[in-house]
């Protein structure tokens, strides 16, 4: 094994581990169906000059050169995308007259960026993106479709309790407006920071470092701690600092719109959350967020919000949108690692068909054809080993059922005589006999069951790495 | 657009071909399923060393460099993987103890190889590998649940007509040997030449370049030229020579098993052709390749075969197996390039639910909640558009039906006054009422259908760039 390199940053899941994952994105695209969103996948690479447009990410960029290429060769200017964002703005500039607006699609693949890896964040992860594009304009209509599928997916993953908060950069940029500060970027960018850093860190870093006076930042702070479910109480809340804006107002009741339209949902998934500000050069209305409501310190695993323009880098049409990032990778994060959820079994096959000898085999395939033939997954023991070493092997993949095809005397030697088939539960050892054509295995064993471990959960809930004091990340 | 760089080798495919697309990988994943074998991904880098193991391919890797790396960081050391293969043998390495053996894994990801794009080959492009790997031995049951597998896949997919062609290498061989040729490696290469070059060229390399006497050449030609679906007709063609050599009895005997397990598909599907050879210093047993039947100079869709050691480059322990690579990408290159397949719409929805007016949105959002609380994929139209612009856009997408939902007198202007829901058939243009609670679409319209374009297809097989002289292929 010596030449064998685990790379830093780079996770990989043992195949029990792997069929979580994949009930997860199975269940994320049933529900991106759902909505109508279709799939779409881009190739991983951008040319450079598209990557580093946005900003100040150019230190995270995967650059790609061939080993044996020219020095002058184009392909040095070719990177991994680090987002889901860049590829499908220029997909969408690039393809624009044969698409049909609004857009609606989903894109589940792999980004990568060359940063620290940390609680949460990897240089290989998986995104679920999912947006409505237009090429002319975005309602309130298509906010509410996004969010209500976000919600969705957040109450029909199997994963831990969720906080879906929201709010609107209308409502903050009329709101500091109408008491007077237009520095707005920073202001936003230091309210956001509120739970990290508490009130009083707040106040100062606003005093001093955006210009406000202490009554203004007191009254960013009254704004910033503003936190419920309840529509009536936002806005008698937002109301009562005094400050008065038009942009507040709309902002204001756009929000109250989305979270009316949720109320429908459990309480206490989604909340508005006045503090939360996401990239202020961005979004320009309804922005959210999605994080673990019991594991404060470990990193969002969703976020989006309501953009003016997709495709400010790439072209001059605007396209304005409304989507999400979805972290895949995020949420398998902790739930892997930590074993919170767990897979019935280590593969798909839900029958071993068992082989008595090598010369009875014809007997075994033309079982495990049969079975096959109606939908019931199986492999078939490829040896004449010992029944006892086959039955062994099922349980160590916790394949729940082994099939013995009849057997005429004298052909093996492990039984006298079978004259008909049999099919053993591994699991309770009961042994019956049992027709290929009939037998039907109960529906919760045909595939792979996804379990939550809340023994595993109360633990991850009560250690310092996910709960503990609110220290600056790094 | 003057910034966006399409980007040769890294195909990229329209909303309605993605559709395609993701048909082909459920079918491929639901078969992988069927037959017990589980899901893996693997991280797309390997370490330079590994990938270079491999043999003659260096020239083929895309490196990886972060954009504002030091000078003497690691992370130059990594490339991207070319293949499949690879990366399993060193995941299965690496978690050898963890593993439950015979491992039974399929893989669908992409992989990148920097040359020169060609006929159905990419610089970027997919692959579904499927194997079971044995920490201890392989059998012929082994070898035949990965053909049935292929079978199973290669008839199931919606393709042009496929050839699943199969050898043995112990066959050939022990043939070689029993007639004193010792240079095994050359003659193989040369022989798989046959339909490339014709028998005339091949008997003038194997002499030339192999060392073969004339009548050595001859019978070797005369075992490439055997193609037979009938395994009585094989034994007796290969026994035609007067060749004797126990391998080769051996493999011949592996050969008329597989076809003789072959023969319940349809007839003209597997075929045994003794020309076939693939990679001389990788497998060991059976081989295999599956080819379009009609357009003999696309290179082939599928192959791989039976190995003594999966990871001869990572490992001393022995792992052997048997297993396939798919060509994804190659498929969908002849198939959607031409437009074989074709999706019969634009998007996953069934229902696009109309929009009355800006007033009406809520009456819109609950007919979308109650559909999709049924399953019924649908989108809402975010705008208050006449309806004329609404059933246009469902038309452009392909969505069969419109759901208009009732409207008391007033509230829009686009009626005067509908009592009860309606649904429109787009395509007949017939508008009934319906009960939002009971309405359900015809089973053919509720997903995609994939359709066959078979004019299409005509045009393609009779196409020089498909079907013409055999030229040597760049």
């Amino acid at each position: 094994m010596a030449m064998l390199t685990s790379v830093s940053g780079f996770p990989e899941w043992l195949p029990e581990d792997q069929l979580v994952e994949q009930r997860l994105v199975e269940i994320l695209r049933q529900k991106f169906a759902l909505y109508g969103f279709t799939p779409l996948e881009t190739r991983v690479i951008e040319p450079i000059h598209h990557l580093l447009m946005k900003g100040e990410t150019d230190k995270e960029i995967y650059m790609l050169r061939r080993l044996q290429a020219d020095p002058d060769e184009t392909d040095k200017e070719l990177g991994l995308h680090f987002d889901l964002t860049v590829p499908v703005a220029r997909y969408v500039v690039e393809n624009r007259s044969k698409l049909v607006f609004p857009f609606r699609r989903y894109q589940i693949q792999k980004a990568w960026r060359g940063e620290r890896p940390g609680l949460g964040r990897f240089r290989e992860f998986t995104q679920a993106d999912f947006d409505i594009i237009s090429d002319s304009k975005i309602t309130m209509l298509d906010d509410l479709e996004i969010i209500e599928l976000l919600a969705e997916i957040l109450q029909t993953l199997p994963i831990p309790k969720v906080h879906l908060l929201i709010n609107n950069r209308k409502l903050l940029e009329g709101y500091y407006r109408g008491m007077g500060l237009d520095n707005l970027t920073p202001v936003m960018r230091i309210v956001d920071k509120l739970e990290k850093i508490g009130p009083a860190g707040v106040l100062q870093q606003l005093v001093e470092d955006a210009g406000a006076t202490p009554d203004q930042a007191h009254k960013c702070i009254q704004l910033g701690q503003i936190r419920t479910g309840d529509p009536k109480a936002l806005i008698s809340q937002v109301h009562a600092a005094g400050v008065e804006h038009p942009l507040m107002e709309e902002g204001l009741e756009e929000l109250v719109f989305v979270l009316e339209a949720l109320q429908a949902d459990p309480e206490g998934l989604a909340l508005a959350d006045l503090s939360l500000a996401r990239g202020p050069d961005y979004y320009t209305g309804t922005i959210f967020e999605a994080k673990f409501a019991e594991l404060p310190r470990y990193p969002s695993i969703a976020g989006g919000g309501r953009y003016d323009n997709l495709a400010a880098t790439v072209s001059g049409g605007k396209l304005p949108g409304v989507g999400v990032t979805v972290g895949v990778s995020r949420i398998l994060g902790v739930a892997l690692h930590e074993g919170l959820l767990r897979a019935s079994r280590k593969t798909t096959s839900c029958v071993l068909v068992a082989l008595g000898s090598e010369e009875a085999r014809t007997r075994s395939v033309k079982a495990a054809r049969a079975l096959r033939q109606r939908g019931i997954n199986c492999e078939i023991y490829p040896t004449g080993d010992k029944y006892g070493k086959q039955i062994r092997y099922a349980a160590k993949k916790g394949i729940p059922y082994v099939w013995f095809p009849a057997e005429p005397a004298g052909v093996s030697d492990q039984v006298a005589d079978r004259v008909f088939d049999q099919v053993r539960d591994i699991r309770s050892g009961v042994q019956v006999e049992a027709d290929i054509d009939t037998w039907t295995p109960p529906e919760d064993d045909r595939r792979v069951q996804i379990g939550w471990d809340e023994e595993a959960y109360q633990r991850v809930i009560h250690n310092p790495i996910y709960f503990g004091q609110q220290t600056a990340e790094r």
